[in-house]
C-alpha cells in the first residue's frame, strides 16, 4: 500500500545549533516541507540578527532549498511594536516559555501578569504573528499543563485576536480549552499520541521516552487521539522532535526530549491506519496548520509505502524513539513539486 | 547532637544473592539489629532448603552474628499446612508478590481468589505467620497501589486473623485502609518519606530514585509522613533497600529500586527532627515492629551524631540514594548490647 502526503509540516521542530544542528538537520527535514523552529539555543534567539544568522545556519547544515525553516523569537515581555514591525518578516511565530520550564528556557517568562505582557502581545495581535506557547507551571510534574489552562484562558480573553497555540498539548484539560475559546489551537506530538507515563516508567524506566510535558494518562492519551485522528480544525501536527547526544540521555539526570521527525510520518500513518483515519492525515499533518498560520508551504510530495522499517539505533549519536525496533509504513520517495 | 537507637530493624530489605550479597551485605545490615529479608532470588525463595541454604549465604556475607536476617518465602497459593509446619522454624513471614510486578517476580500470584488463595492463607493465619504483601494491580502506574486496597480489604475480611503487612506504602489510600481493618499494618520506605514523582520525572530524569511502586504525590507524602512521624502503632520502617548495579540503574531500561540502607538510620534522624519528631523514632524503627512480629531483636546500640557526612558515590559498585551528597547525620558506634 502506498500514501501519498502533501507539504507535509512540522508546526513545533527543535533543530539545536551548531554540531548537534548539522548532525540532525537533514534526518528531522527531509520528509517535511517546513517547520517552525523552535528559539531556545543558548542564548534565546531573540534578536532579528540573531533569527536571520540563525535561519543562515540552518540552511547550511541542511545544504539545500528543499525546506522552509519558519522562524521563532523567544517571548521577552521588552517586545515592542517598533521592534516587532522590524522582525515581523523573518519570523512565522514568538515562542513564550514559562521560567526554567523545560530545556533552555531560563529567561523565559515568571508570573502571567496580563498587564506586564499586553504591550507586546497587543502588538503581537495588531501585527497578526501568532504566540507560541509552553503551557505548563512550575507545579507537580503530572499537574502541570492542567494547572497552566486557566492561563490559556486568561491569555485568550485578554487577547481575542491574538493566535495563541497550546504547544504539544498533553492533556483532556487542554483539548477540552481548544472548542472554549476561538483564539486557541494546538499542536501534537506523535510520541503523546501513542505513549502514557506507563510507557516511560510503567515497567522499566525509559529515558529515551522522558519528555516536557511529561506523557499522561490513558484517558489524556484518547482525548488527545481523538481529535488528532478527526483532524480537528484547530490542531496541527508538531513533532517537538528533541535531539539530545546519546550520553546526555542514558546518564544520570537524563535531559527530557523525544527525537522522532525522521520517523514521524512513517509513524502518524501507521497510527492513522490503524485507527482507520488515514482520510484526516493530510489536514493533520499540513492542511490545517497551513489554514491556522496562513502560510504557503514549499511544495514536495512524501510518498510512504507499507513496508516493515527498521528504525536506526542513532542518527549521528542521537538515539530515536523506536531505535532497532521495527515500523510499518517506510518512506518511498521524497520529491518537490 | 548525640542520638542512640536501640535495635533497629528493617522490616523490608533487599540483601540480593552471589557477588551482589557479598557487596552489599555488610553496608547493608551494619547498622540494624536484623532485617525481613525478602525472598526474590531467582529462582524465588519456596522450600525449607533454599531457606536455611539462603540465610547460609547470607550469614557468610556478612561473617559475623551481629544481625539477624528474618527470613521470609516466596508465597505460592500451594503452600499447605504441612508444609508450613515443617518450615515455620525457619521463617519469620511470607512475602506475596503479585505476578510480574517488580523485579524477579514472575512467579507471583495471578488475581486474588479468595477461595484459590484459602487453604495456604488459612494455614499462615492458625500458624501465626505474617503475609507481607507488594500490593500493585497492572494498572496505570500512578493509581496501581491505590487500585490494590480493595484486594488488601478483600484479604483483610475474609482472613481477619492474618497479619497483613502492606509493604513499602506510597498513597494516602493505604495509609487510609490501616485504621480500616484491625490486621492491616504497613511498612514505610525512607525514599518514599522524602521523594514524589516530581523528584524522579519533574526535572531530569533520575534513574537512582526509579523504584516501585513509584513515587507519588505530595498528598500522598504528607499521608506517609504522618503516620511515620507519629509511630502509627501499625506502621514500621522497612527500607525497601534495593541494590542494582551501576550499569543496570544508568542505562537504558534502568531497573526499579533505591539502595538506602546504608545511610537510612542518618535520614530518617534527619528528617525526624526536622519535623520535631525525635522522641517517636524509636517506635517508627524498631518499637512498633517488635511488638507487631512478635520478635526479640538482637541487643544493638547505634549511636548518631549531627555531623555533615558525605554519602559516597557507590558502595562496591552499587549507587546509594545521595551519591556525592551531603547529609546532616553520620554513625558515631555501634555497638552490641
Amino acid at each position: 500500500m502506498e500514501l501519498t502526503l502533501q507539504a507535509p509540516l512540522d508546526m513545533h521542530l527543535h533543530l539545536r545549533d551548531g554540531e548537534m544542528l548539522e548532525n540532525i538537520a537533514n534526518a528531522s527535514t527531509h520528509t517535511f516541507s517546513g517547520a517552525i523552529v523552535m528559539p531556545n539555543l543558548v542564548p534565546p534567539v531573540s534578536s532579528k540578527e540573531e533569527v536571520t544568522a540563525y535561519k543562515k545556519r540552518i540552511r547550511h547544515a541542511i545544504g539545500n532549498e528543499d525546506f522552509t525553516p519558519y522562524m521563532t523569537l523567544f517571548f521577552k515581555p521588552s517586545y515592542d511594536k517598533t521592534f516587532l514591525e522590524n522582525v515581523k518578516e523573518e519570523i512565522t511565530a514568538i515562542k513564550l516559555y514559562p521560567a526554567g520550564i523545560t530545556t533552555n528556557s531560563e529567561g523565559g517568562v515568571s508570573g502571567f501578569d496580563v498587564e506586564e505582557l499586553r504591550p507586546a502581545l497587543e502588538a503581537m495581535s495588531d501585527l497578526n504573528i501568532p504566540l507560541c506557547v509552553h503551557g505548563e507551571t512550575n507545579g507537580f510534574v503530572m499537574d502541570r499543563e492542567a494547572e497552566f489552562v486557566h492561563i490559556y484562558e486568561k491569555l485568550a480573553t485578554a487577547f481575542p485576536k491574538l493566535k495563541i497555540i497550546m504547544e504539544h498539548i498533553t492533556t483532556k484539560e487542554s483539548v477540552a480549552a481548544l472548542d472554549k475559546f476561538e483564539n486557541l489551537y494546538a499542536t501534537i506530538t506523535i510520541h503523546h499520541l501513542l505513549i502514557t507515563l506507563d510507557d516511560v516508567a510503567g515497567g522499566m524506566l525509559q529515558p529515551h521516552l522522558f519528555c516536557k510535558p511529561i506523557a499522561k494518562r490513558p484517558q489524556d492519551r484518547e482525548a488527545l487521539l481523538k481529535v488528532a485522528l478527526e483532524a480537528h480544525p484547530k490542531v496541527m501536527f508538531g513533532s517537538d522532535s528533541a535531539p539530545h547526544p546519546k550520553h546526555a540521555k542514558e546518564n544520570c539526570g537524563c535531559a527530557a526530549g523525544v527525537f522522532t521527525a525522521p520517523i514521524a510520518l512513517q509513524l502518524l500513518a501507521e497510527l492513522f491506519e490503524k485507527h482507520h483515519a488515514l482520510e484526516n492525515l493530510q489536514a493533520f499533518i499540513s492542511g490545517n496548520a497551513t489554514r491556522i498560520y496562513g502560510v504557503s508551504p514549499l511544495k514536495k510530495t512524501v510518498i510512504l509505502e507499507k513496508k516493515p522499517f527498521k528504525v536506526p539505533s542513532d542518527y549521528n549519536g542521537v538515539v530515536p524513539m523506536f531505535a532497532n525496533e521495527e515500523i510499518a509504513y517506510r518512506i518511498k520517495e521524497v520529491k518537490l513539486g
